[in-house]
């Protein structure tokens, strides 16, 4: 089964823009869910106006909210309420990340909404969470990960720290409260209850720090950042190492464990120092740690007269964990992501063709298909017909 | 209602160590499944000894193994290997996280364990997904974020590429991998199907790159690394500032948006600079990032006399998004956190008292419970007589 069959029948009225909602709801939406994003017909989502194509949406849009539907509404017109209103009697998920108190200054806040449908799932994206000093304020992605201990592990030992670039304030909270949601859902086939989730950027970053939090437990202080190491241990070669051709990528990650001695002496034989092999400088982790910079600097020798493939592939295959540091180019035109469905061309009717990576777990051996992201408004007169027997003329 | 009963009598077989796979169920049981850890008598999850206590389990494993039980059998004895098949046959999820093969050499493969259980959810974590060049490659967090993406676009924009902190490689996967289990178990609710899922922790990595895919597609091009700014755009100011205090982390992020001018004056206010309000060398966007560090200077000059909470306290209640650079101290034990329920302090049996953070979503207002890890076979007869009806002597 292809994966899009999953929530078959499950209807989320969808009042989230850029980032931390469209991707919860586009997890969804990839799972089978009719998703509904409602619109405002001045332009929608910001995000479809971040750097767009002359008279077309932006990529950055496209990314985050293929195979949902749009409707526009004017939620600031008696009509327009309304008519979100009754949307709301029949949907199933009811999804929003405005900033603070927006909703409820729509009228459109969590007791309003289980008022109409106390069957419903209504779930919130916050910055800060309610209760912090913080609740009020504004937060971006960056804001999170400041605030959320993302930075404070990301940078080199002696440097200050450093934003991850992968954008897990947004897309990282977005996943737990998709958990959230289908749970709740799951619970809802037994119990016919309702729910108010909230997720706050802020508090989501714990979940993806816990290495950290473990040896912060362990040590009784915050660890040090670990550069292309690991907040658990030091641990040498372990890191990322430059590779022949001198761009910005290429370089190859090499990990020796400390679990597996074995991945040491198969390496000092891929680098061709089987000199070594006995030596008692070298000979465990800890004795390698105390001469990082040398193991760094024989390990580099080696990677520098090797392009970042030929490495990975000869590293690898000597049954070492090895990975080249791939960029968005390659991965987008990789053809063995493209036959495996991970990545996806999709056929847009403004855009034209652009790939576009998918959601990756596959069902039974393929990830669900990928379907273009609607323009405003696309569907205001379907979704109106479908859901509320409305005629077109009624949304006027 | 408290989230740990949404998956109430879901349970859930799980084969996985270390994180990505642990990461995965232990969500599904803060929401309220049984989650069995199938562990071997010889130590159990390699994680139970990474930097542990003495005697006790490691930090590392608790954070991972919450509210799941323990069960220990030795699945290379014909009598071990029997009890998992019947295990399976009671079970609504199978997941396992075991190097490429060494599953289906146990004789446990997806093909296996579904011909015991047609309805079951078999899920696999790889490191690179099969079908790919590398799908007998070991992979690791780091692997995974090197061959993923995620590297590439973290870093200073003329120094190389940097590992992400967070273990995207590992949560990040299992948390796409929890979501895809309760969609396939949502879905049995109304087919009684059951479902092999995969996912693959260097495909996972695209979910959380999707800001630099898209600007991937937009220019034709991988984007340079964008340090603490955003791969989407130059916007000056909009980074991470130093501090007084000059420790590690002693910096505030501070973001003006584009979209909203009147954050840059606003923020002029702020550090007293009302003198530029009319000065067109900074007036938009595109003309501060044409004198960049200039600005960045005046803005450092001001975080510099102040420390990073007055610093954040003060620019955010002027209304300009502003955050300080926590680390893990810092958000372990604020007690905003421990009041809100985002971090819970376990007893556990061996270790004493600690602690750590909650699933961060709230279920009318408060996170579901956190209870210990479970100890080196602490269920094993509990579980056997309580799926197959053995007595405690079976199992021997």
């Amino acid at each position: 089964m292809s994966g899009d069959d999953c929530l078959t029948g499950i209807r989320v009225l969808d009042l989230t823009q850029f980032e931390a909602g469209p991707s919860c709801t586009e997890a969804l939406a990839w799972l089978g869910a009719e998703v509904v994003k409602v619109e405002n017909p001045a332009g929608g989502d910001p995000g479809r106006a971040i750097n767009p194509p002359p008279g077309a949406d932006a990529h950055y849009f496209l990314q985050y909210n293929a195979n949902k539907k749009s409707i526009t509404l004017d939620l600031k017109s008696e009509n327009g309420l309304a008519l979100l209103q009754r949307l709301a009697a029949r949907a199933d998920v009811f999804i929003e990340n405005f900033a603070p108190g927006a909703i409820e200054r729509l009228g459109l806040g969590p007791a309003a909404i289980r008022a109409i449908n106390p069957a419903i799932i209504y779930a919130q994206v916050k910055g800060f969470g309610t209760g912090s000093p913080f609740e009020r304020n504004l937060a971006f992605d960056m804001i999170a990960q400041a605030c959320g201990g993302t930075m404070s592990i990301t940078g080199e030992p002696e440097g200050p720290p450093l934003k991850p670039g992968p954008t897990l304030g947004d897309t990282g909270t977005g996943m737990l409260l998709a958990i959230s949601i289908l749970a709740a859902l799951y619970r809802r086939t037994r119990t016919g209850a309702g729910e108010h989730l909230e997720v706050a950027m802020q508090d989501a970053m714990f979940q993806y720090i816990r290495g950290a939090l473990a040896t912060q437990t362990r040590t009784g202080a915050p660890p040090r950042r670990a550069g292309a190491g690991s907040v658990l241990a030091r641990n040498p070669p372990m890191g990322i190492y430059p590779c022949k051709g001198g761009g910005p990528n290429d370089y190859v990650y090499v990990y020796t464990s400390r679990a597996n001695p074995e991945h040491w002496r198969r390496l000092l034989a891929v680098i061709g120092r089987e000199d070594l092999l006995d030596d008692s400088r070298y000979a465990t982790s800890a004795a390698r740690a105390e001469h990082e910079s040398e193991v760094n600097e024989m390990v580099a020798a080696w990677t520098r007269a090797h392009d970042k493939h030929e490495a990975m592939r000869i590293i690898g295959a000597a049954g070492i964990p090895a990975g080249a540091v791939l960029d968005t180019a390659e991965l987008l035109h990789d053809p063995t992501f493209a036959a495996r469905g991970i990545v996806q061309t999709i056929d847009h009717p403004t855009i034209g063709a652009y790939r576009m990576p998918a959601w990756p777990v596959r069902f039974s051996g393929r990830p669900p298909p990928v379907r273009p992201a609607p323009l405003l408004g696309e569907h205001t007169e379907a979704v109106l017909a479908d859901w509320l027997g409305l005629a077109a003329a009624a949304n006027d």
